[in-house]
């Protein structure tokens, strides 16, 4: 049904200003002052936003839903998942396709169409893990690309014997995405030092979750960005470099970026908000807290936060792989390696961004739209689709009240996890209304929508610079 | 009169897409798809921009007018500047007023209002030179601010004897500009050793053009790029430094930024295309490419374009600065230190900004007006009034045909100046009409606008983060 | 007397090795086993030096003996002062001769022999200060450097309207320098900003000498460092930055020095060993502890360690410029800018670099002699007169004890002034007994020397590489 | 026999000095003036050396003598290469002890025993390879290290397949190392991406000797050097990385000491001088130039001089591993992957530094000393028995015109190979006669030495600070 939206307050990654918003057929028609009589002509429906910012719907770009990990699965499905992300502002996802090796890439394509159609009550698409480089993987992909959409490949440089893919192949993955322009994602943590680090501290008897922490350290992440990083420069491929916790890998991505580097830098909440001493929460309750990279040190914080205002970073994502704490977080009881990695942060993202990114005066209004919308829409091939408030695009559309304040808590969160890492943090500003292509998910603070709304989003590739191999590497 | 522009596509900082824009009293009223009856209701022009791309109208942060030099003044006045200026895309100019030691401010102010009232052909505003700090100025300066609404202050760390100030002037003048909440910019070169470098040339009888060059050496200007970024972190001032040339420089802000100092560039056409070679052309024709700081060896250009395209720098300036090659170069014959410096760009900065960077695939639509117009607009206290285009905006739009292609030449240029720096240069699309505050200045390539028509635009102060001088510096 | 020392383990900034010294005419004539038969054939004395070590006599390149400064003059003069150095293991200062702008430099030189000539008890030499490049300095320098042997000159970045220089002085000292392969040394911190904070605090009513630290902060050394080190670079110049105390000056010379700059520097022992705190003590005892540039965060003093350690700073100096507490340093009571700057440290600089150094396991015995001796003999043209144990060399030799202990004291050092800055310091190693060529000057603890038996000595220019004046320089 | 050397200039690492040495039972005695009756009482034979450098013998730090490479096996075997590099004033070396992988290390060192001994003309000692760590490793280390007194281990991060170690294993060597004291070493390049590019290139149809530096472009050995430093800061562990040749490494290493990590660098005459130029030489020609790392472009040859000159570098080893172009280099035709890598320098490492070095102004004298020599006696635990000349150490001594000029040639060079990749250049300077613990093994440009000589050094560990692995790893 068309709507009018009147009197909000539009911002978007570069604008802030007042004007009504005629949406039809999913789509935002016109923005203006002086809209009632075209919106009445289409019997649009009157929504008043006086007093309210209306932000592009939130784009995540990263999250694990319906995933398996460590002999367990997340706690959230795209069902659970997407309505704590409408609930949290977010209109669109984009989730990782775990591939297995050996295996054709489209079978696990299947498999992530299968857990997600008919469940997400928000827009979806997919990443696309690559664990080897082989003739079938080579053959597969220009298809995955141009008719699957799916224009990212995400390449990890941890987890052991489990995901970890060697330079070798992450060099060729780079040169192959290059080719097709998608973009190549990485984990960025030495995987065989910290391995070792893990067997050590065991053998040693050390099994709290503070040793997650321990045995990785942030120069293992600084080392493994700068890596990547340069790989990208050799092979002038696009990449974004997932979940960026420290110092030093801010630093190894502002020096690719001085060497005219295509490189981009992702971090998350848990990264901005919270620090390494959670791990050692008394009752194993340290084991909420252990994502990997790990939390850090306070000081890594202010040097994060900075790097969003200069640019230095240009993207939030939520990491979303919710475990809960009664019955999988717990498998890591006596041996910190086993807690499945990872929190949930899809229905957060949003509002913790702003209240401590704009409210506490860190980031303008645009920014936070920029980092928590726009940016992910134009790095991953939706824009302007999704990740703006402007004719022509998808009327994705958070009407989002700057005064309320709330408190973020498990009893109140829609996430199917029983706890919540953020448990007691005061927030300002709220999602009051949420639009997916012109419906109401949330209204007024209720779920309005249905699982199985969702529509999956091909990406488009990127527009590739005209830059080949460097002249040094054939 | 009230306009309605078709099937045009819109740029604006962050967004590209097509639709109509209803523009009434000088402002934007609406954009989208079917508008007709509105702009009926109000008897709107019908404007078609089919195939056109509607930009918000340049604003050029660094003129100089009707300006004295060395015993000459500059061969643009506010009114053959400006109507060149529009010609070219732009729509607001930000002049430096010069002052006088010794003299009230107001005074120099109100001789840049005699200069420019009744002349200008579009909207522009001032900075204000600060020579000195002492009782009278710090009186003077609340006033300027908020009432005269010039909010950005610029101090010389060159022209030894002549604009210079020292470091305590310019650390005092970023701690009072800091309460203000006004910007500090400042022209970095070592102007102490630079004016013993020239002496010291002429001595040994070394008088082309050239040595304008080699007497100002690019580590100078990093040297005091980096000083003032220094001062900037330490007052917690805002800091913008015009006209960056060299990498040195380049490396100095990203460093500030990194230390989360608030640092800002900007640099200028002729940094971006000409280099260092230009100022030996035989027959004196070295003195038409004299500005301070000089051309660089051509291998700075790349570092200022990755600089652009990875917000290491934010703007683009032309440091116009027009002046004749016969009669008022020619001064410095026998001489290069009495070549008057600087050189007319303010028609051409746009154009060829977009076509060297968007047409040459260095820069997206997008960065392009950041750069051109937004970043600007956002960072001198014009925004949202000027900048972008959004409802309730001033509708200044630049009509520009991404196919046109055209030749730069002082035979069709429109500066009241005999040559043209870029002179043969070819140019990939080009302003076909130029509105300001909804009427046309340009219109299908003529001037319908008028000298005068042009308003004295009052700046606001920046929000200024809550960061006081620090700690250690009391 | 010839002298044979027996036992000992000498060591330089190379070697380690335990062998017989035997000395004649104040020159060592030989090291080895099996010199007993040419000691008797001289009748050279035994001395047993069982269980010690011979160091290389200290120098000291930075002092300031009977130097007046603002009001009053330093405790120590040339006689106290080299006493006490000597009872401390140096046996050459190298003393900083002061001189006034428009007054012939051979004034102020021979103003300095008479200071010292008849009075110090260890040989000495003189830096230079220039204040002002003019035709008259030009045409006293040649002299100074070949026939007075001054071939160090100094600038002053600070103390303004007192000492300092403006940059163009600066790099026109730099070429001339140059040209006469003298070296440049600056005390580089920004006095233009300075100047102003120490006048913002003390109207605003902030007397106390932690002020002193206030005023300076250690980004305005940094900066000044990094602006010596860039000209030091243009001009060819080595530049030798005295008593460096914080990280922004170490990366400074450290960059410097990866763009192949000649440049060069140092640290103070109080720099290394006591912080900002000190100049927080209560009833005026901060003020003890007041140097220009001032202490620092503890956290600057790991660095230091470290660049002595890796090569990025390369001697000790003592900046000896000592003042009563009672009567002197009193002088600032109500007025931090009016304490005399400076403490001292003649006496315990090898000692205490010794102890912190090498007994503490931060630095290599021979990299401690380098430290305290023989780099300043080659960078201050003494090499190999003085500043090794070698064959031909002058017999200035330190029988340290290593296994000594004592507690540094006011009231047993032997500096004219009447506190201590390491009062109560515990210090492993002590020098037992001190030659100056060849003959005691301490021996067992006790003075056997006189004032008067040191000698003027000359130096050398270093020997300048072919390097002139950058290319972009004229 | 005892001898006495007169008249020569001898220079260490710290000193330069005309004086006698007086050596007996292959230890030097004495050194000064009026040692000939000390000389006869002894029978000393006279050696004049008046005119001439005594510097202490040569330390090559890195040579592979009969090593089986890719099938075949290094031209110069002990004798041949111990000759050679005597000839060229080389007193000892150091070779790489390769192992097998699941084999006893003890295996190895007997191997590498049988090649020796009764070959060397010279002294020498192991470095052992480590390719794994195991239990077995493990227990066999300690030995190794305090009885065989072999206390640097080499670990491959390139060559995959062959050499390679992962990550994990060299942290693991590097925590071992730490705790017995022992050095790590690394040739740090990285190799699955090298692996990768060559197989493309053949793929491609790319078999000429020039693709062997095109495929290991010089930004994976910054890469692999930054990591492996970093690595060393986590453990502590005291790092040594063999022949660094470009920018990028040289910079990590610095990196790596301004953090305060025990990381120290090697490089080699061959990417001093030579450039990636030659391997493009004809007639396949460029397989005499095929070294891994490859030869740079010549632009990093400043930084690496520079680099020697300031600390940032601080030996120089000849990588010594020599093939026949004739039937060796060959095997490589039709596939530069074949080419065995290397080549002959263990000869000219010395002349060549000299010259280069010393003649041509980069250099002091006692750096040079220090590069060739002592340094690496301090580093590898040789000192001071070796790398210096000073009472009670070996007399290794080097008798070294300055005046001597001779252009290197196959022709005359004592490798048992069949190029010079110097062949044609000139050198200033050539050692004369040579001493090997006090006897001659080339006197007057002959040798008089015999295979056989050379004696097995065990060497110490470095006395090792007391730094535990970093907090944060366990």
């Amino acid at each position: 049904m068309a709507k009018l939206i009147k009197n909000g307050t539009i911002i978007t990654a570069a604008d802030t200003y007042q004007a009504d918003v005629l949406i039809e057929g999913g789509i935002i028609q016109a923005i203006g002052t002086g809209l009632e009589a075209a919106g009445a002509a289409i019997g649009a429906e009157i929504i008043d936003a006086a007093g309210k910012y209306l932000f592009p719907g939130g784009i995540d770009p990263h999250t694990h839903l319906d995933m398996p990990f460590g002999g367990t699965v997340t706690a959230d499905n795209f069902e659970t998942g997407t309505i704590a992300a409408a609930f949290g502002g977010t209109t669109t996802i984009i989730d990782f396709c775990l591939t297995d090796k050996g295996k054709p890439l489209a079978d696990s394509i299947q498999k992530w169409h299968a857990k997600s159609a008919g469940k997400s009550a928000i827009d979806y698409g997919f990443h696309l893990m690559i664990g080897e480089i082989n003739d079938e993987v080579l053959a597969e992909l220009p298809d995955i690309v141009h008719t699957e959409g799916i224009t990212s490949f995400k390449v990890f440089m941890a987890y052991k014997n489990v995901f970890q893919a060697d330079d070798g192949t992450l060099y060729r993955t780079m040169l192959t995405a290059s080719e097709l322009g998608a973009m190549v994602m990485v984990h960025a943590e030495n995987g065989d030092v910290i391995d070792y680090l893990i067997a050590k501290a065991l053998a040693e008897g050390h099994t709290e979750p503070i040793y997650h922490a321990l045995t990785r350290p942030s120069m293992l992440e600084g080392e493994a960005t700068g890596r990547a990083a340069k790989l990208a420069g050799l092979t002038g491929a696009r990449l974004y470099v997932v979940h960026v916790t420290c110092e030093e890998a801010v630093k190894a991505i502002a020096e690719a970026r001085e060497q005219g580097f295509d490189v981009w830098g992702e971090t998350c909440p848990q990264y901005l908000l919270l620090d390494q001493s959670y791990l050692e929460l008394p009752d194993f309750e340290g084991a909420k807290y252990v994502w990997s990279p790990p939390l850090r040190e306070a000081r890594h914080q202010d040097v994060l936060w900075n790097a969003l205002r200069t640019g230095g970073l240009q993207t939030i994502g939520s990491d979303q792989c919710s475990f809960n704490f009664n019955g999988q977080k717990e498998l890591g009881k006596g041996d910190f390696s086993k807690i499945p990695n990872g929190g949930p942060v899809i229905e957060d993202r949003f509002s913790l961004l702003y209240s401590e990114g704009v409210a506490k005066g860190r980031l303008t209004l645009n920014q936070f739209v920029d980092l928590v919308s726009t940016r992910s829409a134009k790095l991953f091939g939706l824009f302007p689709r999704k990740g703006t408030i402007a004719v022509g695009s998808d009327a994705d559309i958070v009407i989002f009240d700057p005064a309320a304040e709330r408190v973020i808590s498990e009893a109140t969160h829609h996430m199917n996890v029983d706890y919540n890492p953020f448990e007691g943090t005061a927030v300002t500003g709220a999602p009051i209304s949420v639009l997916s292509r012109g419906e109401f998910v949330i209204r007024d603070l209720n779920f309005v929508g249905r699982a199985g709304a969702g529509q999956y989003v091909k990406r488009a590739p990127y527009k590739q610079p005209v830059q080949a191999e460097l002249a040094t590497a054939p």
